[in-house]
């Protein structure tokens, strides 16, 4: 835990933070940073400004713990908005770990949708039915020391999202992308650089060839991640940092 | 399981491959492929050929398992050589996700040393001491589809390294890059793109001063990575996707 995250609704009426008893937090504080009365901890308000708080005394598991916050940094200036993930549900281990990088990689929105390789009993884990979905992303947050919670979107069925919704979930004017095996253009053929993207990733075994003329037939553009099998969220992580590059080179940096 | 890795040494005379009884792999055709009797299967030679190979029987997990063989595949083309990681040694839950990441990465080497931020217990643990570093080689490998075994060499002290077997463990004329948190260029500015490379990754809360200090003065240049703070594993998926990116951009088309 990089950053201590909070929700406006556990601030007292002066501005003090209030860590229930028992909370995984306020555990974290005694049991890993060992921290006591006077220290100081990099803090969060979820959605909101970064800054320090105080423990205002010996902090006790079985005990509300007091901190007094300083709101003093803003959030990292927002990424230019635009960054989406529509993704096959992957079974709950790996979902867990591509919902804690979603926040590492800034993605704006994570739509989870289905595919003829997913297991229609992945929608039913607590992980999306008890909004542990949440949870995940909070750990990444806190592991990335940033406050802003990527939304999350579940449509059950592909072709429903493809004729519904898809347009309002997607960055307008958005370069759509398919990592697919296949002879496709790699990242570095993409010109200009796209500021705003949406990343279509299939399930383990890829899109079938139905999913890949639909998600085509909407704008998708195929594209090769090179020779080796990647795990899912290999895949994502290195398509993702190699999108940020070639922005950061810019379009008349380059050919 | 995406290829079935085999030694040389478990091959018979003929050709044929033997899996004893009870083998992991023998576990993985039964349970999970589900395969029978003239099923082909996706099989490589380790640091050898790739190819297919036919159950000669159906499988029965307590006797031993023949499979006929064809090496038609040679292995993907060897990257230019020259890929070097430099690991301040991580906890074992990461040092086996960074060891199956290796051959995913195309690594031709991980050296393995201390740092001041990292507990000397680590390298006693079973991972490093009872050779199961070799085994999450291999679960990489079978991920990737790939033959090639990376090579991992353990330095105990950093700065014996510094000051013996440097020079032989990285890649000639290769750049030596440091990954650290502060104002440093980017990725975006290393000009000409480095085509060998040695990255010096330090433990999770960075490499100390004095050690950031040493590696300067072989040669290490800082690089930052960006306003996030990402997992050790996180950070070198992010750096090694961004220098294939720029070595496929190939400097000519770039400035």
């Amino acid at each position: 835990m990089n950053l201590l995250l909070y929700r406006g609704a556990e601030q007292l009426a002066d501005g003090r933070l209030e860590l229930p008893a028992g909370d995984r937090r306020l555990r974290h504080i005694l049991e890993i940073l060992k921290a006591r009365a006077g220290d100081r901890l990099r803090v969060g308000r979820l959605n909101g400004p970064r800054g320090w708080a105080v423990l205002e005394e010996d902090p006790e598991l079985e005990r509300p713990c007091r901190l007094r916050v300083t709101e003093d940094e803003p959030d990292p200036p927002p990424s230019a908005p635009g960054r989406v993930l529509l993704l096959a549900l992957p079974r709950p281990p790996a979902l867990r770990r591509i919902l804690q990088l979603a926040p590492q990689l800034d993605l704006e929105r994570v739509v989870l949708t289905g595919s003829a390789r997913v297991e229609k009993s992945y929608f039913h884990s607590p992980l999306l039915s008890a909004g542990e979905w949440r949870e995940q992303l909070i750990l990444g947050l806190e592991q990335a020391q940033v406050t802003r919670l990527p939304e999350v979107r579940v449509v059950l069925r592909l072709h429903e999202l493809l004729s519904g919704d898809l347009e309002a979930l997607l960055p307008a004017g958005g370069r759509r992308l398919l990592p697919h095996p296949g002879p496709w253009p790699g990242v570095a053929e993409l010109t200009p650089a796209p500021t705003a993207w949406c990343l279509a990733v299939g399930p383990e075994g890829g899109w079938v060839e139905s999913e890949v003329a639909a998600l085509v037939q909407h704008g998708f553009e195929p594209l090769s991640l090179g020779p080796r099998i990647l795990k899912v969220e290999n895949a994502l992580q290195r398509l993702v940092a190699q999108l940020d590059l070639l922005q950061a080179l810019q379009p008349g940096d380059r050919a």
